[in-house]
């Protein structure tokens, strides 16, 4: 393999000929060995170095301390990076040491590199043009990372967005399906009283919707972004006017509504943006937990479960017992939700972990975080498409439970009192007989009161009485 | 013992004659002897349930399914309760089963017990007022308890608030006066550059500040109720239009802007105002954890350590060693934040273990909040009496690590480049000299270059180029 | 009220004339107003603070650095400890900064005090006889308070043990009586293959015990302890001789097998025991939570659910709905096992925290562990005698299930193969027809082969073939 | 593309003509499209898949219920797989729902697809040898998949033993090194008493220590095999005499000391063994953090920090600051621990959520357990060669600092006593004078006794004395 010879800090290395990384990535990736996962497997954080290394050059010409032509050569560049034809070249490790420092070094070198080529140069022949001294220029790993990291982050999260929301469509349309559909609604486990179907689907859409926004003020939080701040904060070795030109550049190159942190000391320290993403996304897992855990109880049998609802069969469910069918999409989601939620702790850990004017250990953050969006996404898109629109509903045995149940008692409470109500209650429950029958038998109410008293329509409460909740 | 006799669903049971509580409440208190921790020492959920209660009196009584005798005398019995002269009377431990069931029925008992005492009955005459059908009409257990938790913790969220804002306005004094005192921030407990030890601490208030904001959303969200959802938000037995006036009457008793939750169904099994709560609330203690290591860090000596600050001595720190001073007070708002995060993971879990119609795990996840509420404000108040107001500084020996340091020389990047820059920052290293020194004596810049470039107020940037940063 | 004054590093304060305790312990109440859990609350630790102050008495007697009277006076005031008789002046509260300094100069003051009485001086003339110089002599915080703690939660785990082996007879009690109950048994929820209640009972008595192994390895490692460490490990001020004669001391007192930590300055900065202890507490709610999930399901019902087993009422389910019963205690030894793994995670980042020669945060976890054990205990207890002890089955109900259901298919397999079977098995399931009534139509199998095959004691494995497992 | 049709329960699939994995494994990659993870990334899996198989062939055949003529090429189909030539056909996602069904059926279609080509027949010909019937003849993935985890996670343990020991031997080798470099001690990060470097380092080899038994402990309780449990533990379709012989044959092949858990249906639904080995992995993790923390610490600086020790430096530290070295190896092991303990916590929740007779959540604890044991494994190597075997110590400087502490006193105290010696303390700490000197001009004590009661060897403590300890 031919090498060139490049030097830093600590003296020679070698780096093959052919990488437009140097000898930061060489080091990197000696001393971090660790996840398997490379910076190329995550293009959005490498589509967002590229992003703001141009935004910075513009901003640094603009302001006169970066020769046009460097300026020129560095955006083309990472104009070839934007189109995905470089990424083989960011190689370390997500999991890293040094506070992000070898995966923007990667890019500045990278950067760097190619366009010493688009100048003429040889790759590193820094002198013409340095990774550090103008791919660098005005900016430090410590506001370069986290906003790197707060773009990349967003992308994942918009696409969250639209599986979650095909989720929630895929939910309410089951709602609508089912509306008519009578049957028990459980507190505890144990019988209670009348629902629809309908209305159980949409209540995991309703609360669906919460994390949505949660989400949505997430992501917008990851729009305050702290470049100018430089190492600590104090903006040292930035221009006057740095901090406001990047931002303009950088807010027109992505198209988002990015703001500038009002305190750069705190803002280089701070995790709290991801603490916040990390905690959105828990909730989403812990809801989406439980209703994966109601559809597989819903489903249970065939013969010996609840039996209520059907989920599509999605594949064989046994290696040794014929015929078996298990709620395998369900089941795997349940296994993201743990995740999401064992990655929050990760999150938190690392973000408490912070010392003084840096948390170094952002890394681990993002990793983390990248993770919990790409599995949510994926259980949203796998939970809607091979599990939620194949839902079909036994409304035939759910209507007979209803109509065998005690819990209807609780309905004649106002016409026979609590009292009376759980002696029948007890009544039925040790004889087996329905309350109905018992409370004609007893002559406390007759049949047509009670066909008043049990309609559906009634027990469920119609729309226009859910509207008055709102008042 | 005089007893009376009380009968339910299982039978019979005798009461102690002087208790207002009633068999539901006696079954409780043997059914659960876990935490120790008693209904009245949670005088927030007394005082709350008591107001649910009269609310629901005013409703029924105004929509007609409440005689007005009765109503009076619970409105009056519950003006006991909130005057507090019937508090030991609430007995059931925080750690429960049934969903909050027993907290509901403790408070549905003693209110209908002394309402009966007004009404001139003796205790347990439920015929002539009855805990079910009168106290708790129109109400369950699942619409009762979840709001009761609300406007418990939406009081103790108050006052956590307060000391919160009055350990932010300590920290910012000592922002203030630590405003010129020159110091050397560290990224990864490395020397990285000049700042000041008042900016250091202004970061802390504006971390705290995020917190308090996320705070103030979950607290209103604590204001969206769902009262009239009765058992599974079908809003069974409760009568048209209840729901709109038990919210009217309780809004102005509580002085609360309570709203009606828009899906009932999906109210009663959600958890996301809990879970939110305790989000905002392991933020805050990331935070603090944070500030706490970085007090002790920076506190740390008196001579074998970082000695940049000295915590004010609150007690003798050895059983053994003389004259040692520990810093004790961050020391234990650090464990404060452990637990906090700890309580988080138990709310987590149990919103998560939520089942088709209601979440059964309610108690543990109030008492975990109710914990981490009051741990975190006596940790506020704590660490901002008895520790941030007595700080003090070491100024000369900060500025001398400042002026012997290496990291200036990042500040001469724009000057001699980045690659001359890290020759004479080795050169530092291993000689042990200054970087001045060795500028000047490779004649790369001037004294007068030199002190103008390495300015404190340079270094640590004015205020004017702060206000840029919002651009 | 009257007072004496004391002085100590940081001056003079006024010390209730009454108290046995001093200054050291009045700061320390000044200081740390956290959680409102004194020390007093937690007799087992004022216990085991008094034997090692007793045993350090007679070590430095023996050893000839402790003047025979004072010994006396000292080992006579522990033994007042002892009795209970001074509880109320051990005041501290249990969250406190100083890595325990404050509960171990609560006890060097009481037993001081009531020393210098016994001596026939007055309180706080510790001239005579010091808190420091005499009871605390040989001794640190950072050796008593980790010891102190070990054989305080020594005692609660026995205890706990105790309530577990109870737990674990009750349970073997039912899969005795359970032994012939045919049920069918479920994997993910879907019918699988036929066993018996009894099988289902045992195994949860299986699973508990490796906790109970666990648990008592976890309390044998409580009882390796660093006295004679003093301050980091080193020994200073500890006399020669003293940590063999304190161990030996103390071995006898307590009548534990104690020994002494091969490296005392890894022990002294090591939480490892608490860890394991955390992750053997955390192990059993694992279980426990398993356990109670499972009851709840399979006593859902009574009509819309599995309908297999009947928890004893313990108390009547709903504020609202008449006859309704909940399983209240599997539901708040839920709670429990949400708690204790919450507070695995305290001790978890509690101990990652400990720093160089200490660990700060000891407090917080001897708090967290003392919370998981007493709660742990007090789960057990219920869940035996007001749960498990009353189970009862349905086994005609159960029967007839496993009559009817298609899972019968899988022991057809052998006979039929695997490819058959499955075709059956959907014929069944689509036409609602039985396996065996198909099977015989079919004419695969004979009436008397099915008998044969299908007959329960074969389906459910007879211990015979048990034992083989072990081979 | 070319395909072959294949059935199964829910009908027909085109499976690629070239894949010797069939119609399960299609289906199983179109519903679990969820981390990217396949079952070919983990070796140890597909290995530990081949050799069950293997051990279930000749067990089968041994016992007559297999043709040997099927038992051959099965066996010798396994082997190919172990030699690492069929990997790329096990293309399932490691997370996945159906509780490892979809992992057991893509070994179960590779083997027999490879087995029917040995025997002359096509891909997919099942009537002559076929997956269900034949390859899994006498198990169940309940019994197969936690077997294979086992003893995949056993390997990959062992692999994290050998890390783990160069590391220790890495660490006892600087313990040797540093022995008589003599420095303070600090407890609560204020400077307590003398210690050596040498000291503090062992100290980490000794933590560690009881990590590694407690792993092997781990590893240990992995060798309890469940095979013969079938699909809940009660044996069925597996013939008698099979778990006897499967268990032989599988010791044998895999030369570990299996044995079969004594209760087969408490086996099949227990996870304890993977809670343990998470527990294990997580006390590792907390260990390794903390030293890391410690490590990060001492080489604090260069100028305003601690300075004990120097790191070896492994690359440039930041983008802007010239010269600076971070302790990079430190931060990523930081990370992997938080890792590790999130991990725990996925797998704490997955273990719980089991229920009746299977935990359906088995695929996501094996993927959090090799996670952690990879990324441990690396983050050992990398501390133990990157870090650790270059430290260096500043020696003069250290014991500069020991001559000009405080801490010195506690050494006073059984001479001048605890009451004179704070005196002193609070003395030199005002005055920034030294301890020996002010004792001097006291007249305290003389030169002569301060020299012998100073002596390092005597501060620190000599080995013969710390062999007293173990007494």
């Amino acid at each position: 393999m031919k090498t060139r010879m490049e030097h830093d800090l600590l003296g020679e290395r070698a780096v093959p000929e052919d990488a437009y990384y140097g000898i930061h990535t060489v080091r990197a990736r000696e001393n971090f060995w660790i996840s398997g996962a490379r910076l190329a497997d995550y293009p959005d954080l490498v589509l967002a170095l590229a992003t703001i290394k141009q935004a910075a050059a513009l901003a640094n010409c603009e302001l006169g301390v970066l020769d046009p032509g460097k300026c020129g050569a560095i955006v083309q560049a990472c104009g070839e990076v934007l189109d995905g034809s470089l990424h083989e070249h960011f190689v370390v490790d997500m999991m890293q040491g040094g506070a992000g420092t070898s995966t923007n070094m990667n890019a500045n070198e990278v950067i760097a590199n190619r366009a010493l080529e688009l100048l003429g140069r040889p790759r590193g022949a820094y002198a013409w043009l340095h990774p550090n001294e103008d791919v660098n220029l005005s900016q430090s790993t410590n506001d370069v990372y986290p906003c790197a990291l707060k773009l990349a982050l967003h992308a994942a999260g918009l696409r969250l967005l639209d599986a979650f929301d095909a989720l929630r469509a895929a939910i309410d349309a089951k709602a609508v399906e089912f509306a008519a559909v009578l049957k028990m609604g459980r507190t505890q486990l144990q019988d209670a009283v009348p629902m629809t179907l309908g209305q159980e689907f949409a209540t995991y859409s309703v609360m669906l919707a919460a994390d949505r926004a949660a989400l949505l003020r997430a992501l917008d939080r990851l729009c305050e972004i702290s470049l100018g701040a430089t190492a600590i904060g104090t903006g040292i070795n930035s221009p006057p006017g740095y901090t406001r030109a990047v931002r303009r550049h950088l807010a027109r190159l992505t198209g988002l509504p990015l703001r500038t942190a009002p305190d750069l000391v705190a803002a280089t320290q701070d995790t709290d943006a991801f603490v916040e993403l990390s905690a959105a996304l828990k909730s989403c897992a812990i809801k989406l937990g439980k209703v994966c855990n109601d559809l597989r109880m819903l489903s249970s049998g065939p013969r010996a479960g609840f039996g209520e609802i059907n989920l599509p069969p999605m594949q064989a469910g046994s290696s040794i017992m014929p015929g078996k069918v298990n709620p395998v999409i369900p089941e795997v989601v349940n296994q993201v939700a743990f995740e999401v939620i064992g990655n929050d702790l990760v999150v938190t850990q690392a973000a408490q972990a912070g010392q003084l004017q840096l948390n170094a250990f952002e890394p681990v953050i993002a990793f983390s975080l990248f993770k919990s969006l790409t599995h949510l996404r994926a259980a949203c898109y796998t939970l809607e498409t091979r599990c939620i629109s194949g839902i079909t509903a036994n409304p035939e045995y759910l209507k007979s439970v209803v109509h065998g149940s005690i819990g209807l008692v609780t309905a004649l409470n106002p016409y026979i009192g609590y009292a009376r109500a759980s002696a029948i209650a007890r009544e039925a429950q040790v004889s087996g007989r329905g309350i109905a029958e018992l409370v004609l038998q007893k002559g406390w109410l007759s049949q047509a009161q009670l066909d008043e008293i049990l309609r559906p329509e009634l027990l469920t409460r119609p729309p226009a009485d859910l509207s008055e909740a709102a008042g």
